[in-house]
C-alpha cells in the first residue's frame, strides 16, 4: 500500500482553536451532482431603493426614519433576538435548565449605496465600516450587562441575508456564546502551558510553510486555516497579537480594511459573482479581563463549492456527526491566491 | 419589571446531551422576511425513473447495475467520503495535526419506488428499512477498523439530497465523530454520578410535564427536546434504555417503525408538502465496550420555519457564535401534536 498522503487520502484534521476535528475527503470532489442548485440571477440593483428599510431617508418597520446618512449608519435591530429589556431570571427543573439573556442587536449599514458590497466599495469607504465596528464594540462592551460582542455579516440571499442593502450586524450579550468560548478555552490552555499566544505560533508556522497563505500586507495575513471546514473558508489574522479589534492603531485599521477588500475581491472573482458568505470577528470577551491568550481574527465561511450554483451542503453526516469537506484547504488557498486583485466588473469596463 | 417568562423572553437553554447552550428568542418570530425563499414545486415523480441511479435495474456511476430489488437495497457509495482502503498514517508538524481515517459509506434505498418517501410508504415496508439499518450496523460495527456507525437520511433537495429516490446513508468509521462523542462524554459523566441513564431520567420528567411530547406508542416516545435548535426539531426515544439499535426486539422494531411513520406523516401535514429534514441515529460506539450510559435515539433536524418556502437560516450569528431559534420548542411540539395522523394526500383522495 502506498503511504498516506494528506492531499489525496481521507483524514481528519485538528482545529486547534476549538479542539474539534474536521473530516477531509480530497478524493470526493468528483462525485456527480443532480441535487439542488442555486439561482444565479445577476440582478443589477439600483443605487437607491425606495422599498429598502436600510436606504437613507426610508422608514423602518417600527416607524423610525433613517437619517440621510453619507457614510455608515448603525441602529438597534427592530427585531432584536436578544433585547436589552429582558427580565432577569432562570428556570431550573431537574434536567431542564434555562437562563434569561440580555443583550443588544444592532444593524450596521456599510454605505448609503444600495448596490455596493465591500469588494466594490473604495478602500476609504471601508475604513469607516471598521471604525464603526470598533466604536460599537467599545460602547457596547463597556455596558454593565454585556460580556461578549459578535460582529458579523451575512452576505447574499443564500446566506439568509434578509435585505440586499450591504450591511452587517452586531449582537452583544451577557454570556460568551458557544463558538468563542471554545476558542477562549483552547487559547487559554495553550497560553498557560507555553506563555505565548497559540495563533502567534500558528502564524509563524504557516508563513514558513507557505502552503495556505493567500496574501499578506503590512499588518495582516489572509490564509486558509489548516482545519478549514467550508470549501473556500479563510481567515484574516493580525500579525501583532491583539485581544480585541479595539486595540488596533490607525495604521492597522487601514491595513485590515485593505486585506478585507482584497480578500473579498478575490472571492467575487472566483466565480464572477457577488460571492456569498457569513463572516465575523472572534475576539476576547468584554468582561473587564485582559485576555493575553486571545489573538483576535476574522473568519469567512462561504457556502459555494464548485460554481456559482453548486454549494456545499452541511447536512446529514455533517449535522449529526462531523463537519466534512471535499477539496483540501491547500487547494482552496492556491485557488484564491491565483485570483486577480482587481474586481472582475472593473476589468470588463 | 414583570417576571422572566420562558415562553416570551430571550433566554439560553442547556442541551444536556452536548453540554452546549442554545439561544431562544420567542418574541422574534414576527420579523418580516424579504430574503431567499425556497422553490415549492410539487413535482409528481414517476414510480420508476430510467435516469435515476438508485432505481432497480439501473446503471450506477461506477458501471455496476442495481439488482431488480423489491424491498430495500444497500450498496457501497461510489463516491465514499471515507473509503476502506485509505492508507494508515498521520501528519504531525507543530500545531498542524492530521490522521488518516478508514471507513465505509453505504447508500440504503428504502424502496424500489422512486416516488415514495417514508410517510407515504406502508408500515410493513418501513420495518425492512429498519431491519436493514440493524443488519448494516451489526456487520459494519463488527469490522476491526470500525468504531462508530452513523445512520442518516437527507430528505429533500433543500437538505442537499443529491437524488430524489428515497434513500438514506450509513457512514461507518474508525473514530467517533464530534457530535456523538460529545453525547458520549455527557451521558458517561451523568451515569458515573447517578448510576442511571441521563435520557431515562429526562424522559421521565418529560412524560410528567407533557409539554413537549408529540405522541407515544408502546415502546417509543416522540418529543421536541427542551434544547431543540431547529424550529420543528424532534426526537424518537425508546422507552427502554438500549445502547444501540441492534438491541431492539422484533416488537420494538415494529413500534419504532410505527413512530417513524407517524412522525413523518405529521411533518408532511405541517405545510402539506414532502417535509425536508436530515435525520439520523445517535447510538453507542461499536468499539466492543458495553456503554451502559448510552440511550440511543433518533433525531430529526428540519430546516423549515414558517412555511414551505421560508426556512430558518443557521448563518452569521449561529455559525460564528451560537445556535439560535425563534419559535419555542413547546410551540413546535404542540403544533406537531395537533397535526392529523393521516397523510394529507390520502385525505384528498
Ligand atoms: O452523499 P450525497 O447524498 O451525494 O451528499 C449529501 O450528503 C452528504 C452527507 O451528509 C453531504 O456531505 C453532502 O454535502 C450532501 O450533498
Ligand atoms: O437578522 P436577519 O438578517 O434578518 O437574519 C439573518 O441573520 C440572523 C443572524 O445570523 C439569523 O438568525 C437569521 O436566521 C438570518 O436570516
Amino acid at each position: 500500500m502506498r503511504p498516506f498522503d494528506i492531499h489525496d487520502d481521507a483524514h481528519r484534521r485538528l482545529n486547534i482553536l476549538t479542539g474539534e476535528w474536521v473530516q477531509v475527503s480530497p478524493h470526493r470532489s468528483k462525485r456527480p451532482w443532480s441535487g439542488q442548485t442555486e439561482k444565479n440571477e445577476i440582478i443589477s440593483k439600483p443605487e437607491y431603493d425606495e422599498s429598502c428599510y436600510l436606504c437613507p431617508g426610508n422608514k423602518r418597520a417600527n416607524g423610525d426614519v433613517n437619517p440621510q446618512y453619507n457614510g455608515t449608519f448603525s441602529f438597534s435591530n427592530d427585531f432584536a433576538a436578544i433585547p436589552p429589556d429582558t427580565p432577569k431570571g432562570q428556570f431550573i427543573d431537574g434536567l431542564l435548565q434555562a437562563k434569561s439573556e440580555q443583550g443588544t442587536c444592532k444593524v450596521v449599514c456599510f454605505s448609503p449605496r444600495h448596490d455596493l458590497t465591500v469588494p466594490e466599495m473604495e478602500l476609504d469607504q471601508i475604513i469607516p465600516v471598521i471604525d464603526l465596528w470598533i466604536d460599537e464594540c467599545e460602547t457596547l462592551g463597556a455596558l454593565e450587562h454585556i460580556n461578549y460582542v459578535q460582529v458579523f455579516e451575512n452576505k447574499g440571499e443564500i446566506m439568509g441575508c434578509s435585505n440586499a442593502h450591504p450591511h452587517g450586524q452586531i449582537w452583544a450579550q451577557e454570556t460568551i456564546p458557544v463558538e468563542p468560548s471554545k476558542k477562549q478555552e483552547r487559547q487559554l490552555g495553550y497560553f498557560k502551558i507555553h506563555g505565548r499566544s497559540m495563533l502567534d505560533d500558528y502564524l509563524e508556522q504557516e508563513l514558513v510553510k507557505d502552503e495556505r497563505i493567500i496574501f499578506e500586507n503590512d499588518h495582516f495575513v489572509a490564509l486558509v486555516p489548516f482545519w478549514a471546514v467550508w470549501p473556500y473558508e479563510a481567515m484574516l489574522l493580525p500579525k501583532r497579537r491583539m485581544s480585541r479589534i479595539t486595540e488596533m492603531s490607525h495604521e492597522e485599521i487601514e491595513s485590515f480594511a485593505a486585506a478585507y477588500h482584497r480578500l473579498t475581491i478575490k472571492y467575487d472573482n472566483l466565480f464572477e459573482i457577488s460571492f456569498p458568505y457569513s463572516a465575523g470577528i472572534h475576539q476576547a470577551p468584554f468582561d473587564n479581563e485582559i485576555h493575553e491568550e486571545w489573538h483576535w481574527h476574522m473568519v469567512f465561511y462561504p457556502p459555494l463549492l464548485r460554481s456559482a450554483t453548486v454549494k456545499k451542503f452541511m447536512v446529514g453526516y455533517e449535522m449529526l456527526a462531523n463537519p466534512q469537506r471535499d477539496i483540501t484547504p491547500e487547494f482552496g488557498a492556491q485557488k484564491l491566491k491565483s485570483m486577480p486583485e482587481v474586481h472582475y466588473k472593473r476589468l470588463v469596463e
